[in-house]
């Protein structure tokens, strides 16, 4: 890895560094598609192993893990997507509406062959409602990916600076970061200043699809004050940010006024600041909310770019105590309604999730998302399995990440550390990806994806024939792995030694077994039958192989 | 916390800092309960709180967090147990057969106070061997504990030196370090120089039952190489481990000649370190393990001590290719067989499981072990849902140790970020215990454990309530909570404020949250029909008082 320095115009936007070059062990590498005559080039991170075999993975980080390409933040990614057709079918120009038209666009073949499913299967499942493709007519830099229970699961990071901290410069390198590891999606959640430019640079060179929320950039125009939100200002801001290409927004259009009581016995309330900005603004002009009243206009809008609807639970649990309450599955109703209207004009659509939920309430949420939101696709936050560990909030939520991905959930939002104390720095940033990356992948083994365990079995394989580089350079983190290894045994030879640290050079199972495997498949040992049949007269045998086998455990 | 340094004598124990003082916000404190004429002082750590309350905690850190203790490690702990008497039953003296003869021992009223539950339950699962209590006669010094489905969820940290790295003064360290933090019990797996020297400094100076594995000893008694260990350098080294206190013992009996052939084409062969020595050894000999072949013998010994079985899984899976394989299960079956064996010579014995899992054979292992052992306790390392991220493997292993837990293993062994690359330092071993004490506490959540959420609501209540301080110190790890809250807001008064980093001070939806809560409950309008009937009426009146609520939000 390498840190590249892109020197900025001097123009206002202060983004001058972000991180480049491939990943430890591994070279970008594409594959070429063909497409109803265009050739798709699709990315993979190749990782090339010693014993001259490689293994490809899929690939979030675009173009600034290629050696070979030019990255200038200042003119963005190149736009992928814009020479690729808009096919004209009744209805809008959307994914949904060409997949249920038949058509199976480029999108949809070039996601074919990241997942490697048939194209035929991304149109169904977009056609049918359970998958998205979160692609925005304005964002051609991103490379499409797709949303849905039936590929491998998803995840989002989220950036964004504060009014407390942090710069625009942070935030695309928080992107460029955030991706690099492993980001399916990244959501950018900036507020307090330039959050309107913060987002162009960020949209211009991401190659992955960006959401954001809203009313977060509508807030700041009424200086903070929710009772001060209009239909308009909401509306203008949608349209200022779909017009730079954001791919999919988060809707809280869910919170009622009559919900908003339910929250009143929880002992965390509201914790979405969507949901408490609604809230606020429905208690105080004790009006429906205007997200709900004007849904029609908003899915309009939503379809002329082909953004992704999120429609977010601005009433999920802050806590155990109010995980599967009345208030969260009220809501939750609410949405499957909006997401047949959204779904009626076109819209793609996918069903935000909590959230703080002990292990045995989590499925519960998965079955009735997908019996009231049609199976649209499950975006959960965590869930957190407990309350109890701040600063492990990573790992409080892959706990329940794991399990609600197991259960059907197609994209997980990525927790920090930082998660209920501070903002994530660029470490944090990291650590929340790679766990999310364990969290999704454990819940794609676990439903059997097709390629899922063949990663698994590179590793171990490596492992199990002490080929320490491969397995470091097959893991997820190859940096922290070779680090944490070499501080216990730092020297070269180290890496090829048929020991390691935890058993110390005299005594090692993994070596022990091999010579016991390959002492079985000489006699053809190999089964229960064979070894009690045919044992007893090779123990001499045995003996004199064993003298050699096992020399060099006698220090 | 303070680190306290104990001079030695000068002998050849270079122990001389151990870790002293109680845990940032939190004051040690005894509950004195009578049991049969003797009053017991059960420990419990006291969270003090900022609007006076308090929050206790089960406690498992002994005398080194009590700032009035004397902290001595040549003379060791007080001998806690000493004094209280051995009740004579027909069979051996273990807490087995007391409970079978329906004795309700001082360990079992001392455990029942400890878990909040009735001195009958204890003996309950005690006498139907679905729960131990490790505490060898000759360990006085550790604080009695329970391992069983029906309690909190406990968890083990590894401890020891190795051929290649760390003194003794490290490694009593590290038991005092990870008991502080939430260890329940400890395991030396101590190998290359100074066994015997380190279990002993080891065990005078735990106050939790300590665990080890004889046949590393064994192994170094015969310079390491496996074909020349005998049963009676084996039985000599458990009587030697016996003597010194140790509380229980991994004994890999369940290898059988004829199983290692099953491991043959596994992906990962025999990764256990017992198992493969035994496989090594009844490979050479062409002999059955001398382990199964003298059982009895040892269960003789073992009831003499009221020392714990732990029936090791020398067979486990090694990466997710070889979970729940033959060779696993085969074994099982015959631990499965060795645990009636011991039961019937009175010994109490627990089940040790995997290992690798992916999540969706998780449940399998629980349910088979049960079947099998007789709900003989489980007690797994893991398992790790995926083989891909090293480096991470506390949270690959968290992920399924939270799912097996609440299937009903009950006690965890941690797993640190260095597993599979290295020897864990004293921060790894304390991330290994938090981030399994997480997995414990969602398995209790999920298990609907009596007093499992009452943490999670007090911590949740604090947060809600803008207590930050309280906050931190309900939190499984104060020091680190604080510390990453004061990375983005050092300021002092920031601990008060009625915000936080993630939305500033303009903007709060726990501030909005607890506004709206406060103006519900004014109304009466704690449930949905109450706000359809009363609100319409009560629009103008919420505002002027929203006017009110919601001043500060505009900076």
């Amino acid at each position: 890895m390498s840190s590249s320095r892109v020197v900025s115009n001097g123009g206002s936007a202060p983004v001058d560094t972000v991180t480049t070059g491939p990943i430890q062990g591994s070279v970008k590498h594409y594959e070429q598609v063909e497409a109803d005559g265009t050739a798709l080039r699709i990315p993979v991170r190749r990782i090339n192993l010693t014993n001259g075999e490689h293994f490809d993975v899929y690939d979030t980080s675009g173009p600034y893990t290629d050696d070979t390409a030019v990255i200038d933040l200042e003119g963005g990614l190149p736009k992928l997507r814009d020479s690729w057709e808009k096919p004209q079918v009744e209805g809008p120009p959307t994914q949904l509406a060409w997949a249920r038209a038949g058509i199976v666009t480029k999108e949809m073949h070039y996601i074919a062959a990241r997942e490697g499913v048939s194209p035929e299967l991304v149109r169904e499942e977009v056609a049918a409602g359970r998958a998205v493709i979160p692609a925005n007519h304005k964002h051609p830099e991103s490379e499409p990916m797709i949303i849905g229970k039936k590929f491998a699961v998803k995840i989002n990071a989220n950036i964004g600076n504060s009014a407390v901290s942090s710069s625009i410069a942070e935030e695309v390198e928080k992107m460029v970061w955030a991706t690099r590891w492993g980001a399916d999606t990244i959501m950018d959640l900036s507020t307090g200043k330039n959050i309107h430019e913060t987002r162009e640079w960020i949209l211009r060179n991401s190659p992955v699809p960006v959401g954001t929320v809203p009313m977060y950039q509508a807030l700041e125009k009424v200086n903070g004050d929710p009772t001060k939100l209009t239909w308009e200002i909401y509306r203008d801001t949608v349209i200022e940010q779909a017009e730079q290409g954001v791919d999919y927004m988060t809707v809280h259009a869910g919170v009622l006024l009559r919900y908003i009581p339910l929250t009143a016995k929880r002992v965390t309330g509201i914790v979405s600041r969507g949901g408490s900005i609604m809230a606020a603004w429905c208690l105080a002009h004790h009006q429906e909310s205007f997200l709900y009243t004007n849904f029609r206009e908003l899915c309009e809008i939503l379809a002329k770019y082909d953004i992704t609807f999120s429609l977010g639970d601005g009433l999920r649990p802050g806590s155990i105590a109010d995980a599967n309450d009345e208030a969260q599955f009220a809501e939750l109703r609410t949405l499957g309604e909006l997401t047949k209207i959204a779904k009626s004009y076109g819209v793609q659509v996918m069903i935000e999730g909590p959230g703080h939920v002990p292990m045995h309430k989590i499925v519960e949420n998965v079955r009735l998302e997908e019996e009231l939101c049609e199976e649209a696709p499950f975006y959960t936050l965590g869930p957190l399995a407990t309350d109890i560990a701040p600063a492990y909030d990573h790992i409080t939520s892959a706990i329940g990440a794991a399990i609600i991905a197991q259960a059907g959930t197609a994209m997980l939002c990525y927790v920090t550390p930082k998660e209920h104390l501070g903002l994530p720095n660029r470490d944090d940033v990291k650590v929340g990806v790679i766990t999310y990356k364990i969290a999704a992948h454990s819940a794609d083994l676990a439903k059997q994806h097709p390629r899922a365990q063949e990663r698994d079995n590179a590793l171990s394989k490596a492992r199990f024939e002490f080929r320490w580089v491969d397995q470091f350079n097959l893991s997820l983190d190859p940096d922290t792995a070779r680090e944490y290894h070499d501080e216990t045994l730092p020297a070269e030879p180290a890496k090829t030694a048929h020991f390691c640290s935890m058993c110390g050079p005299k005594f090692c199972s993994m070596r022990i077994s091999a010579d016991v495997r390959e002492y079985a498949e000489k006699q053809g040992l190999t089964d229960v039958q064979a070894i009690e049949a045919g044992m007893a007269e090779k123990s001499a045998e045995f003996a004199d192989a064993g003298g050699k086998v096992y020399l060099p455990v006698v220090s």
